[in-house]
């Protein structure tokens, strides 16, 4: 009785990414889907994302989070336009939240928009949303041994970010160990090593974006 | 259709947890719920506190991973006894792996046992394993936003530990502010800030523990 009731609702998923796929092409707009752990710093990244994109490229952003505004209140702040879902619990974003939140956004003045999903190193990575790209953001704090301990994330993922790279030495994270173990599960996935406290390796990962927006 | 089979679902977990809990208190073990976003420092919360334990406390651990076999490894290389319970994807450990788990640990000469969950701080707080206390670990790189953000694992937690506190000024944690939103959804919680690595605060949390088994 059980399975399939569960391919039910990933096909329902499934159907509704479609339709957002078709609206995002068709309105010109570049779709990132950021996943991560809780504070790997999905927010951030986008905010130091969007400081160095060229006047051309104009962001939106969707927030999603179980409670709370507060990262949509921070992206606000800075005139971007931004949409907050909250899933009231919920441990994921579908694409039928997207698809809900879509009017709110000004999709005609955008080309570029980042889904910041739920912080969940697990279960984000089983709906997908519609988006070009899939990034999983990791962070130094969280230890080298995440791609050996979430493979489904990793293997998934478009491009991966490892960010709080000033703090690699306090938290002793071996990079090539984390780097062996994505090359195991994604081999070639483009990686990114940055801060964005201090800006290090950012630029080349908003290069790399750039590149595919434009492609 | 599907909230039944929801609810069935559910329900089949109570009871095999309640299960698990008659199986804990006829062999004197008291068991831990140990629950966190990825990399905020589980096992080395677990393995500190092993540390501290009086002669008298025979611990015992079951590590919670979707795959790898890391965290069992380092708890074993301490000469403690462990069972790895690799979940295959699935983002959260549930009463029945417990209870499949438990033959392979030697319950008659142990009376404290540490459950590391899968690293979600979203979905774990959803099954019960028949553990007596649930606790979560937060750590300082994450941000202090955490209970306004996933308030579900918060409120139902027993005790919150706030890890990884000799690095409170880097990432600017306000700590009243953490506290602050989880007083808002747990009032009078037991709340330690602690450092595994300098072992700042670990004493105050095994105290409050020793406790708890003894009471």
């Amino acid at each position: 009785m059980k399975i399939p009731v569960v391919k039910e609702i990933l096909s329902a998923n499934e159907r509704v990414a479609a339709e957002n796929r078709i609206t995002f092409d068709a309105s010109g707009v570049f779709v990132l889907n950021l996943m991560a752990s809780p504070g790997a710093g999905k927010t951030s990244l986008i905010l130091s994302t969007i400081d160095r994109l060229p006047e051309e490229v104009r962001p939106g952003v969707i927030e999603g989070d179980l409670a709370s505004t507060i990262d949509a209140d921070t992206i606000a702040a800075r005139g971007i336009p931004v949409v907050q879902i909250n899933t009231g619990g919920n441990c994921h974003l579908d694409a039928p939240m997207i698809r809900t939140a879509l009017p709110d956004l000004p999709m005609d003045e955008m080309n570029l928009l980042f889904i910041e999903n739920v912080g969940n190193l697990v279960c984000t990575a089983n709906f997908a949303l519609g988006a070009d790209l899939a990034v999983v953001v990791a962070s130094a704090p969280e230890g080298h041994d995440k791609p050996y301990k979430y493979p489904a994330m990793f293997a998934s993922a478009d491009a991966v970010v490892l960010n709080k790279a000033d703090l690699l030495d306090v938290f002793e994270f071996d990079v090539d160990y984390f780097r062996r173990g994505l090359e195991m599960l994604n081999p070639g996935v483009p990686f990114f090593v940055v801060s964005c406290r201090t800006g290090d390796g950012v630029g080349d990962w908003v290069a790399w974006l750039l590149d595919r927006v434009d492609g």
